[in-house]
C-alpha cells in the first residue's frame, strides 16, 4: 500500500511550520513481483534460521504480559561477538546499543548531541534521511558536496568543519545511494579535524561527535578495515551498522551503534524507556545465532554487483556509455545522463521491475537481487532505454 | 540489571546543555519475586496465545529479509476491531497508528505538534515520562497542579490554556501515578476551551490538539465511556492507547493513536520509516485474535484493586490511616504521609516485593499482582510499617 494518499494537514491542527508540506518518507511500496528499490538482501532466511526464530519467540511469550529487558544485555553480548568476528573489533556491552533499525540509532544520538543552535555536517548526495533527523531534533543541516566521482572531499569537508564548528559530523561508508567507499585515512583525517575544533555554543574542549553509518560494511572488499577499529583511540566516533541489509533481517528491525561508554550513556539518556520489544531481541538473538546462514549470500551479492555493473557500464542511452558509479555496496548508482529518469523508472515499472528514483539527477539506483531478478532488470532495461531516448 | 551505573557524559562530548546531569528515565529493573513496580498485567498469556504469536511468527520469518509494512495496514485493522468492541468506537484505518509502545506514539505527537516555541500543558501530578517528551522536542512544558484528591481542576486548567495558549494539550485518563478517573464532561469541556484558544504563535483558526491517554483505561468500571467516543466530533482530539497493560503484551511494545485522520497524517510525517517490525505486526496480530484470553483476568485485578484499597485504608502509619487514592486503574497510590517513603520502599524490596516511589511526597505506589503476590505485599508492608515508624 502507497503512502501517498492525499495528506493535506488541516489548518486547524498546530504542525510544526516548518512541516507544513512535507511528506512521509519513503520509497514507494507496491507490490511487484522484482523489487530493487531498498537495498535488502533478496536471500530469505534458511529454514533452519526460521525455527530458530520461531522457537526463540516462542520461549519469551510466555513472559510477554512483563516489559523487556530495557538494557538489552544479551543482544549487546550478541553484538559484540558479531562485530569481534566480522571487523576483528573488541567491544565491551557498554560500548554497544541497540534500538529499531538504525534510523532509530540515528535520531538518538542527534536527540543527544543536537537541538536548536546546534548543527551537523555531512557530505551529499548521501542517504535522504539525514536531513530528516536534523529536522526532527531541530538541528541545523549542512552538506558538503562531494566530487564528482562522489568521494568525499576531505580538504573541502575539513574546512567546513572549522568554519561550521557542528556538534555532529555524519560520514556513509560505503556510502548510500552512490555505494561510493571511504577510505579510513579520510575518516581519521576528519576526525583529527574534529579534535581540534571546538562545537560552536559550547565550552572550549567540547569536540564534535563523528557518526560514521556503516549500514551496508559488510559487502565491501573483503579485508576493508571498519571505522570500529578507530574507537578505542577517539571516543568522540560512533559507528552505526544494522541487520536490515547484508544480515537479511529488514523486517526485525535492528539497528546498532559502536562508540565509546560516553556516547552511549548519552543516547540512553534520550532513549525512550523500554524502545527495543521481547520479541526483537529474541528474534535478533536467533539470527545472530545463524550468522554463517545469514550472511551466506554476500559474497555472492558482491559477485552479481561487479557483474551487473559491468553490463550497466555496456549499455549506452542516447549515444552515450552509462555511468556507473563504483560501489562497495548491495546497490549501483547509475545513469549520469538520464535526462528522464522517471519515465525510465515508470518504464521499469510496467515491466515489474521496481528500482529507486534517488540520488543527483540523471541517475538511478538499482538493488542488487538474485540472479534471476537482475536478469530481468537487465532485459526489461534493454527495452525501456530504446523506448524512452526514442521519445 | 541496573540502569545507574555511573554515567556521567565525558566533557568533550558535545551532549545538549539541557541534558547535562540527566539520569535514563525507568523504574529500577530487578530481579525480585513479587515485581508491582511498573503496572503490568501479572497473568501470563494462555498456551494458546503462546502458540499463536510462535505461528505468526514462524510465517513472516521467511520474509525477514525484506522491511516491514511501512503502514502497518493490517494491524491498524485490528485496532479497530479492538476498540468497536472494547469501547463500541468505530474507526476507518486512517485514523488509527501503531508504534513501539505508546511512549513512541507520545514523542511522535510531540515531534509533530511541539518544538522551539510551542508548550504543552498538563495536570500534575502524572505520568513521569510526559516532560521526557517535551524536553526531547524542545516544548516548553506547563503544568497545573490537580486538586487535593488529584482530580483536574477544570476551572484552573481551562484558565491556563486560555493564558498559555498551547499546542498540545495532555490528559491522563485514568491518571497514572494516582489512578484518578477523568469524567468525559471535564474532558469535553476543555475541548470547548481548546476550540476557543488560538494557538500562541500560529494562524488564527489554530487550535491546540487535546491528547488523552487511556494506557490504563480496560482498568476502569466497566460501561465508563472512553474519549473515543469524542473524536468524531473533535478532529483535534487524539486518543491514546497501549497493549502494555490490561491487554498484558508489554513486552511486545504495541501502542497505539485514536485520532482524525488529520493527526495521523500528520504523525506520519515525523515518524521513522518502518518502524513497526514484522515480528511486532505479527505477534499483535496473533495477540488480538486471542483478545478474551488476553483481557480474561481485567475483571479479577479490578476485583483484588478494590479489595487491597480497602485493605490499605485499615493501615495505620505513626497512628494516622493510610490515604488510599479512588484508583481505577491496576494500580493503587497509598500513603500520604510516609514521611520516609524510600524506607518504606526499601524494606519492602528486603522481603522481596518491589513497588515504586513515585508521584508526590509522601506517596507510594503498588501495582496490583496476583492474589498470591497481593497477599506478600500485605504481609510485608504490615511488618515494615511497625519498623520504620518505630525508628
Amino acid at each position: 500500500m502507497s503512502d501517498s494518499s492525499s495528506n493535506a494537514i488541516p489548518q486547524y491542527l498546530p504542525l510544526r511550520n516548518d512541516l507544513a508540506g512535507e511528506e512521509p518518507y519513503g520509497a514507494p511500496q507496491l507490490d511487484v513481483p522484482v523489487c530493487l528499490n531498498v537495498n535488502e538482501n533478496p536471500y530469505e532466511p534458511a529454514p533452519e534460521v526460521v525455527e530458530a526464530i520461531a522457537r526463540r519467540v516462542r520461549e519469551i511469550a510466555t513472559g510477554l504480559n512483563r516489559y523487556p529487558d530495557r538494557e538489552h544485555i544479551e543482544l549487546r553480548k550478541a553484538f559484540a561477538a558479531y562485530l569481534e568476528r566480522e571487523a576483528g573489533v573488541h567491544f565491551e556491552v557498554e560500548q554497544l546499543w541497540g534500538a529499531n533499525g538504525s534510523n532509530e540509532i540515528m535520531l538518538q544520538l542527534f536527540q543527544a548531541f543536537g537541538g536548536p543552535g546546534r548543527s551537523a555536517l555531512s557530505c551529499d548526495p548521501s542517504y535522504s534521511m539525514y536531513p530528516e533527523y536534523a529536522r526532527d531534533t531541530f538541528t541545523q543541516w549542512h552538506t558538503i558536496p562531494r566530487d564528482d566521482d562522489f568521494t568525499v572531499n576531505v580538504e573541502r569537508t575539513a574546512q567546513a568543519i572549522r568554519e561550521v564548528k557542528p556538534s555532529m559530523v555524519v560520514l556513509t561508508s560505503p556510502n548510500n545511494p552512490t555505494g561510493t567507499p571511504l577510505p579510513l585515512e579520510d575518516i581519521e583525517a576528519l576526525l583529527e579535524v574534529c579534535n581540534e575544533v571546538d562545537v560552536e555554543g559550547a565550552l572550549t574542549g567540547v569536540h564534535p561527535v563523528m557518526i560514521v553509518d556503516e549500514a551496508y560494511a559488510e559487502f565491501r572488499d573483503p579485508g576493508t578495515p571498519s571505522a570500529l577499529s578507530l574507537i578505542e583511540r577517539h571516543p568522540n566516533l560512533a559507528v552505526s551498522r544494522t541487520m536490515s541489509k547484508a544480515f537479511a533481517f529488514a523486517g526485525a528491525r535492528v539497528g546498532y551503534l559502536a562508540a565509546s561508554k560516553g556516547i552511549i550513556d548519552a543516547v540512553r539518556i534520550v532513549r525512550l524507556p523500554y524502545h527495543l520489544s521481547a520479541l526483537t531481541q529474541a528474534a535478533a538473538l536467533a539470527a545472530f545465532e545463524h550468522t554463517d546462514e545469514q550472511l551466506s549470500q554476500v559474497d555472492h551479492l558482491r559477485d552479481l554487483r561487479e557483474h551487473s555493473a559491468r553490463w550497466l557500464a555496456k549499455q549506452t542511452y542516447k549515444g552515450k556509455p552509462l555511468q556507473v558509479a563504483p560501489s562497495q555496496s548491495n546497490f549501483i548508482l547509475f545513469g549520469g545522463h538520464f535526462d528522464k529518469r522517471e519515465r525510465i523508472f515508470d518504464e521499469l515499472l510496467k515491466r515489474g521491475v521496481l528500482i529507486r528514483v534517488v540520488g543527483p539527477q540523471g541517475w538511478l539506483r538499482v538493488c542488487v537481487g538474485t540472479d534471476a531478478e537482475m536478469e530481468q532488470f537487465h532485459k526489461a532495461l534493454t527495452e525501456v532505454l530504446r523506448i524512452v531516448e526514442a521519445e
